[in-house]
């Protein structure tokens, strides 16, 4: 068991859209990510997923408005809502997820990631 | 859906030791709490419970040793181990826990609480 600081664990990556687990418990992966750009619209079959933005300030798409976050601010987007992140300058984020989501969801294509890395 | 913005919501109470639900995903809670003083020793027997230090020093008192939680550190108490958090000063710590979890765990004292409230 040993503390994890966020700012630390941020510092040890720099890719986009690529999720890093820095935490588990109760089948579920605590994640960081860095965001910049358009990703893809998805929705997740089975899992809810949260957002907590820890830097910077990122735009969530919704198939009927936007959602702004700031940092300080997190959104949990329920499993079969189509949604599509959107950061025009660096987001940082942490996501609270079960261990069986794929950032993609029901989509497959050249952004899913199959396997997330520990850092 | 609605976002839900950390400082606004630690703003609508006071109360110590009272852990307050702001979010709900995949059967585990969000929830928000401040703390000053010292807990009770418990643990969790089938939970595993996540402390997310937002404002101030959080000491985490282990029966082997204490972990010093600063503003954007977390540390997850993995099932099954005696823990006390002891606030100094004010803290306020975001809590990711499953809905099954009670606050002190093992023990039933005057601190537990047999429901958290939404706010």
């Amino acid at each position: 068991m040993q503390k994890i600081n966020l700012m630390e664990k941020f510092n040890l990556f720099d890719q986009y859209w690529t999720p890093k687990i820095v935490g588990e418990l109760n089948d579920q992966w605590v994640k960081l990510a860095k965001l910049k750009g358009e990703f893809v619209w998805h929705h997740h079959q089975a899992e809810d997923e949260m957002f907590l933005v820890v830097k910077g300030q990122l735009r969530m798409q919704l198939r009927d408005r936007e959602i702004n976050l700031q940092a300080g601010e997190f959104l949990i987007v329920p499993r079969g809502v189509e949604h599509k992140p959107v950061a025009d300058q660096e987001v940082h984020v942490l996501l609270f997820e079960p261990k069986t989501t794929v950032n993609t969801g029901d989509l497959r294509d050249e952004h899913t990631l199959e396997e997330s890395e520990w850092i």
